[in-house]
């Protein structure tokens, strides 16, 4: 596996999206579905995150908006950190969600931006 | 209503977003429900579109991706044509369907995908 | 079948919601699964809208509502006619369309006001 | 802000929804976004709660349907107590949960009949 | 109540998906709404899981898939226990969700993974 | 592209679920994207389809039944003649619908089983 060009570039990826201790976090997934977490290394980053033409601030912005509309929250806080560590600033996360209550309704959009807070306290500068 | 600053906010967004054509279609809502017409151009584009901090190829990257997520395809076909009109390229938006590929699962990229074909066809350079 | 109470009840109630053209137009579905017919006479109107304490009014306020939020838009017509029929009226089946638009999002309630005027057309008093 | 029509609307709405504890809980949001909160007051609640043609009771069992089918159970918790206070009975709100079974499924209805439940004990009479 | 033909069916289709611990827990629907646990266990269990053409396995492969893919993690749990129960081996249901993963994204996938390497755990032959 | 494992893998697994006609009209794909379509051969079928465990027929109970959930009717014609062509029978393709009938509602299942209908219909043996 760890030999495979996909899985590699899903691993860098992954490196520049998520602190060493996210990563830790995510690879318990080895242990119940050494696949899934092939799949996900390679398809999910690999194919995904690797590719050009969009830069990671901006993929970040789609998979933000995505979790949001489709209410998966446990999956948002991950990807509030990889936003932040990609270069979106707090107030581009907030102007998302914002945004987003337009087209998916205010609930999700408000229990977005409570996470977004939670997030935003514990990465306080 | 007219007077009002953000319907005309909202009036000014719906101008660099979408043609004469789309616009004219969209204001049929006006003879099914002019309340309901005053709050998308107010709230929808007004309050939305106008703010500050992201430009609006960035929130049509999020109206796009949430159109796909939710499977709201009617709607999408009039926001692919905004995007093209604010900027976004080809190239990019078939980025972003496909970086929805990972989030939403293949059927409604998929579905996407072939809209924005027909989409681009009609846009032809 | 036609001595089962529930499923004597649920006709009796579809009587109350649908035209009898409409109806027949749904009795197709004895053609392509006799059993699933079976359970949307007997569960889906003869056990819920036979029940007390709510109205086929109020009743049609939840279904109009799930209907929307859900993007069913192709059950939404027969039931938009049969809100009609049960005594709501165009201002009120308006007014729960404008009231979704907070909770799901202007698409979804774009598109069933867009449906709601095709109905309302198709039945001008 | 609060010399805005549309935000001492809203206000006045939340007064008659919620208690003065469930709406201390919700101006937590203007801690981490002062502009989602002033949408939520004065559209979510100042446009649309403080419209005619349908009561807020009706409103209510529009917004908890929508909450139920979209899987918003947060959110739902405080909607139920809203409900009670605008008049709804244990009985309506109990028959709304049981007309959502057919149209979304037993899994959320059955997940909405276990917070209305807990929601019950909690404001016993 | 209890000497209805459907009703009978659905506790003995309860007997075989879920151990004793399980269903005591489901009880506690009854007194929330004696009619909706009378629905879920004459409708939901009795009219469907006692059908022929599919066994439970089966059965419970569709079930699954639709709570992963509605997100309906909190009933997964339950479900979990019971496709193994009615024969359904962790090697399957690890599949189940991977191919999920194509279908819905890899966000519910991911998270129902994680629910299914808890239950798993707890299942230790 | 042809020369990669994982893209012939799913080639051949297309070639078992889907007829020389449906297959052409997915082509289509490659000329908006060809990247897309790679990685729907590559991973959606390649990948996915090629998996031990499960076969092709049960593959497609979950394709059914994820279809089902999240309304992807378009998708669902394709995918309805696939699993006739894995060995489905119309018994069992109408049972899946049933079942999903307490999973996500009736709005659906219905829908569903109408499609179900027509390529029930053009397949007539």
């Amino acid at each position: 596996m760890e030999n495979n060009k996909r899985y590699q570039a899903g691993l860098e990826a992954m490196e520049q999206l998520f602190s060493h201790e996210v990563r830790n976090g995510m690879e318990g997934m080895k242990l119940i579905s050494p696949d899934l977490w092939e799949m996900i290394v390679s398809f999910g980053f690999g194919d995904l995150y690797s590719r050009k033409t969009l830069c990671h601030a901006q993929r970040e912005i789609i998979t933000l908006t995505s979790l949001i509309t489709q209410g998966a929250f446990d999956q948002l806080r991950v990807h509030l950190q990889a936003a932040l560590n990609v270069g979106l600033t707090k107030e581009e996360i907030t102007e998302i969600i914002i945004h987003c209550a337009g087209y998916v309704g205010f609930p999700k959009a408000v229990q977005a931006m409570g996470i977004a807070g939670e997030i935003f306290k514990e990465t306080k500068e």
